[in-house]
């Protein structure tokens, strides 16, 4: 029979078992974040239709739409989880109470053009609280907070999250006069960190924008505006009484401030930073950005901020929102390639390996029963295969315990249990300190207490992030911060 | 502005969210069965090449595909977790250990008619092993315990698994001399349930299959064969001898039966049942099927089994395997319409809800801080409402503690707990027993004594299954079994 050759798509993601226990980790500990802070699970149809979909949509995303008819119907595929949520929202609005808190870790589409470490497909993990008519600043101010007790929870802790707010910048342009250029402008400084201010300057001045240069001075004075959290807001604390938004601005950001400490956020992965402005127009208080501090050439890992209007292309009611998205298949990527994986979690398929040896399989399937019961990750492994090669087996899945239940130790009531974690070129000294400590590199015990060995042994294992940040180490004990 | 209606597509699942989290528990549940049996988790694209989904299918399944374009490339979406899985392993083959034990969670897509209980995006849940040349009949015996377990675990009791083995049917076919008709009787047969005996004869004497009398009531009496799975294995010796196929199948039905105790399965879960052949074509050994006693005309909610040849279209490579799948949105739909959802489970999307009554939050951002370190799912609310309206909010999301923290407990390093899950109607004497159990419907504590008392009172909270077994609970306690 003439063969398939069998191949995935270029941009979509599919990891080796090992790798797709670390990603599903990232996403459990995900949920776990979220759910601490009072979110509800969402799930939504990868499919909508267009109309819907698109509603809203334009130029740089409807190109990269995965769009197509089925029967009659014009369908595309989510390249995002805010339209989904506008669209919910709008659709279940008598149904759900405000605010409205929830998470929704799931694929969404975007056919970009194929590049290194760019994905077609990817998961995107959210969080939005939707308000219904107004949504409190605490709000925002708590969204710092989830973003930390997230990304410590993984592991990474060299990090930081950058906050601006829209109303200072369009209270800042509107007291320059220049609010119809504010867009423009906005758009032209978020390029400050790749070009510099000159070219940014630059840019403010050609053409398009046409600015004076006391007014591109001044812009890349107020933007230049840095220092620890107080020195900002004090600066800032100059331009008020001048415009009513940029004082609402700097009365909220002042909020956020104030109750980082209560929410827990250590000051140094916090800054407040005022070249930060989004690009998405529908952003309008708070915004957030997170960049690694070893990596920065990464971008934000994590951005979002607050906004007005979810819903207006759906309904009449006023939903103001404030919400994070953290794109988790390009993250896992870089922390891949950057080396950030913890290559000493456990990620095998199975804590205990049993290998019966002996032609009658009860005892063996039995035991296995009673793990499994007992809440062990157990695999009976009965192919007809050399010991070697079942050992070999053990070895490339990195199971940690291998059980041996032959002839003898059926007779006996008992089983074998042999730790494969520990190293083979132990020395008589050192194996009796283990010993002294309850670890045994091999030992045959009554099936119970063979159980409940295994259960102790198990429960040394610390629990286990996926991103180890030796950024934080080497920090943490003086060392140089190692290259990625 | 005009407005575009906002809706879902039919034959998308959308869920509220009390109805998610109860979705999301059973996923969670699945995952955790699935990975006590030594399984790992697996995640492919939705999307793959149309060549390389399309390999083999054909004929139904083809014109319920998603199939377009993107670019230059014909692509289509994933309609079941087998394909993929033989794409994965052909592909990715140096790089597994064998058997290799996956489970899958994930959408799948077919273009289906609509029709109420009828999915064109649904999830599917899959487990199989695959084994390298051979697989031993153990991890075929050892199916029904993951399925007994898992469902268990759900919270469902009253349903059983019904196998047969495939090499017993084409045997019995080819000891007959119908094996080139085998696959039309078994397709026949297949309908006994739905049809009845007779219309199975006038069937299997009809034109296009044109079997004599005689050799349709051989059938018939065949498959007639019941009882309890000794009876049925004895029967089937009767025919022992005559092929050797069939004597291959009742050595392996034999040795699922054997060890089924070992495994766990009880067995009025589990019956020997000669009509199951399952449709599809790739199955050769051990088939699988389930039913719910209270509600056989859904059909089987987890069905599967052996096959000798997984990738087939992709390699010339030898990968016999064996799995199931249970379909999870049709399962959840069903369970809901059923009555079967345990209303009783905590669907809150958080544990405590705290209600700052002062106007600085300090004290109360870092109580929830303090709660959320301790585990505890915490929100903090902080709208401008009346209080009323504060716990309306608590009560329509059933959060089960409220926490309030006015200018007296903050003075005091106090909170106020109050118990939202108790009736509002108790007397004092009941009042007085419970306080006498430390369960107090308010309390005021220091707020480490708060932070604690939380903890132990949402700790007395029982596990809690998605589903409950009304029959099985009627069925313990001796009372009739319930109407749907």
């Amino acid at each position: 029979m003439a063969k398939q050759k069998p191949r995935t798509l270029s941009g979509f993601m599919e990891l080796l078992p090992e790798q797709q226990v670390q990603f599903d980790r990232m996403m459990e500990l995900l949920r776990r974040s979220y759910s601490l802070y009072g979110f509800t699970p969402l799930d939504t149809p990868v499919i909508e239709a267009s109309e819907v979909l698109l509603a809203k949509a334009g130029g740089e995303t409807e190109k990269q739409i995965y769009r197509f008819t089925k029967g009659d119907t014009d369908l595309s595929l989510r390249f995002d989880l805010t339209v989904p949520l506008a669209k919910y929202v709008a659709l279940h609005y008598a149904d759900l109470s405000f605010p409205f808190r929830r998470y929704q870790i799931g694929k969404v589409y975007r056919g970009e053009r194929a590049q290194r470490g760019r994905f077609r497909e990817f998961y995107q993990a959210d969080i939005d609280v939707i308000g219904d008519g107004k949504l409190d600043i605490t709000n925002e101010a708590e969204i710092p907070a989830i973003i930390y007790s997230t990304f410590s929870s993984l592991g990474l802790h060299r990090f930081q999250i950058r906050v601006n707010n829209r109303k200072i910048l369009n209270g800042f342009y509107a007291l320059l006069g220049l609010t119809e250029k504010s867009g423009d402008i906005m758009r032209t400084v978020d390029k400050l960190d790749k070009i510099g201010p000159d070219k940014v300057r630059e840019l403010l001045m050609a053409e398009d924008i046409a600015l004076t240069a006391d007014q591109a001075e001044e812009i890349l004075t107020f933007i230049a505006i840095k220092g620890d959290n107080d020195q900002v807001l004090s600066a800032l604390e100059g331009y008020r009484g001048r415009h009513e938004l940029f004082d609402q601005g700097l009365d909220e950001l002042t909020t956020v401030v104030k109750y980082l400490a209560a929410f827990g956020v250590p000051e140094d992965h916090f800054a407040v930073d005022l070249t930060i402005a989004r690009g998405l127009d529908y952003y309008t208080g708070t915004v957030y950005e997170t960049t690694m501090l070893d990596h920065p050439e990464i971008g934000s890992i994590c951005s979002g901020g607050r906004y007005d209007n979810l819903s207006e292309y759906y309904t009449d009611k006023q939903l103001p929102g404030v919400g994070i998205s953290i794109g988790l298949t390009r993250l896992f990527f870089v922390l891949e390639d950057q080396g950030y994986l913890n290559e000493e979690m456990n990620t095998a398929p199975a804590d205990v390996l049993i290998l019966p040896m002996t032609e009658d399989l009860t005892a063996a399937i039995s035991f296995a029963a009673r793990l499994r019961q007992a809440g062990i990750r157990t695999q009976l492994y009965t192919e007809q295969k050399k010991f070697k090669a079942k050992m070999s087996y053990a070895d490339k899945l990195n199971i940690p315990f291998a059980v041996f239940l032959g002839e003898d130790e059926i007779k006996a009531g008992a089983a074998t249990v042999k730790n494969l974690r520990l190293a083979n070129d132990l020395t008589p000294e050192e194996l009796q300190q283990m010993e002294a400590e309850g670890i045994y590199k091999q030992i045959t015990l009554p099936v119970q207490e063979a159980l409940d060995y295994l259960q102790k042994q198990l429960a040394r294992q610390p629990i286990q992030t996926p991103i180890v940040d030796k950024g934080a180490l080497a920090e943490k004990y003086g060392l140089d911060i190692p290259e990625g």
